[in-house]
């Protein structure tokens, strides 16, 4: 396949576009980038795919432009920075890079970047023309989440089954490119939203008498830990369960696992899990299982979210649809503990199994 | 060391606490516990050991008395569901547990507890009473941290060897007392802030070239986290060097690491690494290592705990004080990632092994 081919070439994409800019100066032309757009007018859901898509708008970033010169000499030397990077095969983080890139230009007041977030800009400018991951240009995003269950992966020649971990588990790094899957002894992964709870059904042992793949995302998943649960989940067809929070951040996390985010959208299908399933906590698990008395009284913000996520494309299941009304008519939200108001583990032993027994997920 | 057995017999100590009210309550008197005080007014520092301890002040607290009644009661829930938690050898959270014995009392308005706030400070009335570790009532703590070196540890009967574990490390558990460490191949600890350069060390394989250990914080230490680096170093009598932002944050960290908090004293020579020093990031490294284009404008914050750090009988070193009045000089501040304005390799292959050469850290 032509694109899997064009992603597998990050290095040489890279320097393509470096070639075409030289070529340009050249031919005494105006160089020039076509950079993808990356705003909601270009950002569509994908029925199909079930995740959100990048469009084919795209703008043209010209050298000589008195608008565009600037960012055209900041894609460069971001482009310049992580073509050193992969040649080298060192890695960094977008902090690192910027401090890398940081000077004044000689003979002026001008600095090449004053602020991250101009570089970060950059980067993801040049992910999305180069259609590919920031990860491929070895700049590693933040760092979180944690994994154990029956599976052996090779990692810088380290053999490492996370089974065999004790209390702790493999922390999962902010890149995962470089690991190879190796075995997998699996019925699904289940994925949690926080700490407390992942090491509470560690300790229970759910990962061996359930057969699964438990991973804690220590709240928004970090991309490392997205990009992990998708390759899981596709390379050894493993179905995802995510368990959060009753409320809208709960649900904003599931949200971008599964369809990935409006602002990365053109890296949706490599870090997005469309086949996830949200397993709870449900409002209307509150009722099932008598956590009334556990609840808390919902916020602005998870109203308010609510009340957006009702008209979202990739909300208009009936499910989810129920789901999000009843926030808005009870008013209240719940965390994962609540569900310890019901003892110690019943989580373990009553909630998550009859929960995946009788297939009840929101889809 | 009688200190030493009281400490090894929570479980004892919780049910001697128990018997005592039950005795109480049999001979007509009214049940009290000794609890002591946690406040500054009973905190010292202590120049021998080097950590902030409890001094000998206590207060009564009894089961006849309107203002005590409540809380002798929530202090006997929070020891009844502890001592469960250790009879059936299960942990959990904080946020769990306020979750467990959050209810209303039959035939009343009145709840067990309200909010968080309210068990936790009876875990930490507790904790001290018993002077145990919440650890060792099976309670855990906030959850980060992660560690790789050349260390075998056992742990749950999995044995693991933090030098075998690829790109990721071992991710630190918020309870590391049955944490057995094994083998130990290593001169040194380094403690760093921040995950994204614990990364960049990690991959310039600095712990194989320097033999050392490399334990991230991801911020403000967790307990676990501090207890495993307390533990490595004593048990194994390893120096231990904390390498932070040049900011109130960083030496916030280093501060906690090394001496204790205020609010946890009695627990400082437990979570406390009294020979901690400071490597780095430091205000005299900007200039000698020629830093000064990757500066910050020291915020409010800074500046403010500066002064305040001044008069800290545990910040009185000269080296200290210097470093804070160069802040309030300079008024400027830097990040660790201003060393990789120096280029990538700059801090494993210059900066830290210039630092620990020459023994250039602050007391």
């Amino acid at each position: 396949m032509a694109e899997t081919t064009k992603r597998d070439n990050t290095e040489k994409n890279l320097v393509a576009m470096g070639r075409k800019i030289i070529d340009e100066v050249k031919r005494m032309e105006n160089p020039s980038i076509d950079i993808p757009i990356r705003s909601l007018s270009n950002v569509t859901y994908d029925q199909k795919t079930k995740s959100l898509v990048l469009g084919d708008k795209f703008s043209k970033r010209h050298y000589f432009n008195v608008a565009h010169a600037k960012p055209f000499m900041q894609t460069l030397l971001v482009a310049a920075a992580t073509n050193g990077l992969v040649k080298d095969r060192l890695h960094t983080s977008l902090r690192d890079l910027f401090y890398m890139l940081k000077r004044t230009i000689p003979n002026s007041n001008e600095n090449t970047f004053d602020d991250q977030s101009e570089s970060d800009a950059m980067i993801v400018d040049l992910e999305v023309t180069l259609d590919t991951l920031r990860e491929k240009l070895n700049l590693n995003a933040d760092i979180r989440g944690r994994v154990v269950g029956n599976v052996v992966i090779e990692d810088r020649e380290d053999e490492i089954n996370w089974g065999k971990l004790g209390s702790g588990g493999w922390a999962i790094p902010s890149n995962v490119e470089d690991v190879q899957i190796k075995k997998v002894k699996a019925d699904y992964i289940l994925v949690i939203e926080k700490n407390a709870a992942f090491e509470r059904l560690h300790e229970d042992k759910f990962w061996q008498n359930q057969n699964c793949i438990l991973v804690t995302t220590q709240g928004q998943a970090a991309r490392g830990t997205r990009r992990l649960i998708q390759r899981l989940s596709t390379e050894h067809k493993l179905p995802v369960y995510i368990f959060t929070d009753a409320d809208s951040y709960g649900w904003y996390i599931y949200s971008v696992i599964k369809f990935g985010s409006i602002g990365l959208a053109h890296v949706s299908d490599r870090l997005g899990t469309p086949n996830a399933k949200f397993i709870g906590l449900t409002l209307s698990d509150i009722e099932e299982f008598g956590l009334q008395d556990f609840t808390i009284k919902a916020e602005e913000v998870d109203l308010k979210r609510a009340q957006e996520m009702l008209n979202y494309e990739w909300f208009k299941a009936p499910e989810w649809q129920a789901e999000l009304k009843l926030m808005l008519k009870k008013k209240y939200k719940a965390e994962l503990e609540a569900l310890s108001g019901k003892g110690l583990k019943f989580v373990t032993e009553k909630y998550l199994p009859k929960k995946i027994k009788s297939k009840d997920f929101l889809p």
